[in-house]
């Protein structure tokens, strides 16, 4: 039984982000999905709070027909302390075995508190980019291709790229 | 689709905890387990951490046969501010029709924001109840027959019964 | 142009307040009433949130033709360090040349900050207590003669014998 | 009755302020004022204290014999959580019937919250600027003919241009 | 070369943490003294300052000609959880080899975070307790005897009895 | 006897930093250290630990045979606000006489709190810039003629051009 631990912050959860879940759960035989920065919201990079990005997620793999039994959504807010934040996750998340990561941060700090990281597969990152897809919803540039349809609707739903072109210049 | 809300501390996750998840399945499509008071650890009061806790009710509800997928439990840190949790629950949690508590705070705070809130089942709350295992605990008296055959395993495994033993007196 | 300060929980505002407020506005030609632990409500001791003791006292001056352009309502936040209280409310305060409070730490603290404390004017302490009206709210005894007509009105508006009832034990 | 609130850094205050001031005055029966950031002083983006502030603000409302039972100025912590914000405004601040805003963030917090939300009146922005006007002191240009006579009076008698100057670099 | 790490709240420091340290530097070539709580203060429980209880040990162990160079004193503030705080203390205090303490939650994170750590020796517990001392300044009882000389010219200097006295019934 | 009070951030302690010290120390009869913005570590500006950046000061004194019993290092987390700024490492740190700093803006702090402030010797400030020691860490080029040997053991014992090459980029 291998639990395995992916963190981002899925602002928003697109297609890459899919990927790299299905890939993991290949590998796993369950996954911890956190979201990161979970406390923020309405800001120029962190526009959707975690409930937003939650039901991104769910409605996301629920769409790839992904058993809601393989995984586990937790949030996780931001302590601004790096030295603790490894501490931190394993006492807010359940247990993991492998931390999959591909920030060389969170690999340095994973490595440091004695805990297995693996390097998360990479899918096009030049194409999947929340950065990217974020400028091209405040510029009213086709967004919904790289961004799962699940989490499409989700997004539509709350009114999320009216959310974000509002609290531009804001940060 | 009804999805339901439930908040506890769970220090520890007990029968009469397991009885309400129980009823409340029958009633929700889908529950929302959050675990208050998330941060907090090795004291009296909480004595089990969030991971610990998430640990115990996943073994209670495995062993009952509950699917993963109806339920997601997730962390709640302690904001202490009243006035201000409903709205801080709402952003770091999935999306709920619903809250269910026999808190009158809660109860109250939910209503003055103009959430659904319905009275928790009650499970014969004279005999379960956190703080009489852990008092058991304290004494060295049986609490395993309060508490449901897979949060038993998790506590005996990270050796919670010393833990609280060893607290005492800090709070 | 001398400006006071006066802080107080106000939870609620009661006669004895209005009785001190009244013999300041004698002393100073303005009064700034602070609003201590703004940050708290919801709870057995601090019930009521910042802006319903702000309204309870508004009410009440104006019932007593106080004209507004005497005094200044502030939230003071507890910082939970005594050390830097005083510093912190210099910063956050209007300026002012004399705190008045009859609590021995905030004298202490004034005095070792360097500024002038004089010890408040006292009303019949024994009848008029913020606790022994909330004891007697919890109990449903009559409370309304120890607090101004206008903060009657604005405790009732809102409920707050029942919020106060039905935070009771969660503090 | 109406009571609006306008919220601002007001770092410092300045003519367009006052005459926004001016012209919500007319609109509303009283209007509340408030200091947003309160806590941060002695920083580029906000050099000074919320005590200097309310100062300048009260100063330049007294020249205009704009009478101070008309507004009340209320200093407002930033709280790092935009979910939350319109909450905590609401929980600390006296009671209000609309928020002024020229924000898009604050004006979609607020619509987000269920409170109306009116544009605040424009003053010649490009001319009445906080950034331009700390630009002027920073590189000892006139700023005084942006700012009302009671405001510099304030600034001057606590050294704010020093201040201001010597804190340049430290962001 | 081994180096100690020796944590309280030393309010005051008295005679039985000065034969703590003195056992425990023949123990150690170095200690580490950990003033915990440091950002308490002015309270019945936490009456002094972290520079006061520098002050108070420094004092001493000068009075007993310790050397300097054999130990370093170090505020260490409360972070409020428990399971991150050996951690914490890791990343803020100097490098240590072995904890010494005689309370048992700390016994136990130190011993699950696994680190060395080892029951600190005891010197008439019964005679030299803060409680204790703390009890007879407020009663204004003799508790001289019980403090190092160091510590009380110290404690007399800032007027240590008379903060006590004014802050008690605060906490 | 008098008391000088130094506060770096000490990323790394350089030679520049330790000619300060040297020099200090010919003025005053101890020195305090104090290593600020204590609890970050792990970023581009912050990479190392206080604990790592104590062992990098007292590995760089005791080469140079300064005794221990001259200086006391003490760690000083970043609080946030300004204008309590001085009050708070009053608290904290060992009672001091005069603040050694080239700060404009600690400079004005210290002044603006009534205690004695002195300009720090500057010791060929475009030479040792912890600035562009850190960019030549990250640059792989050399540094360690510009770092104490004492503290580039240190450093290097715990990798700490790793360290800071793994987190650029994550500020």
């Amino acid at each position: 039984m291998t639990t395995g631990l992916l963190v981002g912050r899925f602002q928003p959860f697109h297609k890459g982000h899919l990927e790299v879940v299905k890939e993991l759960l290949k590998e796993c035989d369950e996954l911890i999905i956190g979201i990161g920065s979970a406390q923020y919201s309405h800001t120029e990079e962190n526009p959707f709070t975690a409930a937003e990005r939650f039901a991104m997620i769910r409605a996301s793999l629920d769409d790839e027909k992904i058993p809601r039994s393989k995984y586990t959504i937790v949030p996780i807010t931001d302590i601004h302390n790096n030295a603790m934040w490894v501490n931190y996750v394993c006492n807010i998340c359940p247990k993991f075995d492998v931390l999959f990561t591909r920030n060389p941060l969170v690999t340095r700090l994973v490595k440091e508190a004695g805990i297995a990281v693996e390097e998360q597969p990479e899918f096009d990152r030049h194409i999947y980019s929340g950065t990217k897809i974020r400028k091209a919803m405040l510029e009213d540039k086709p967004w919904e291709k790289f961004v799962p349809g699940g989490a499409v609707r989700v997004i539509k739903q709350f009114g999320g790229v009216e959310r974000l072109q509002s609290v531009v210049g804001n940060d």
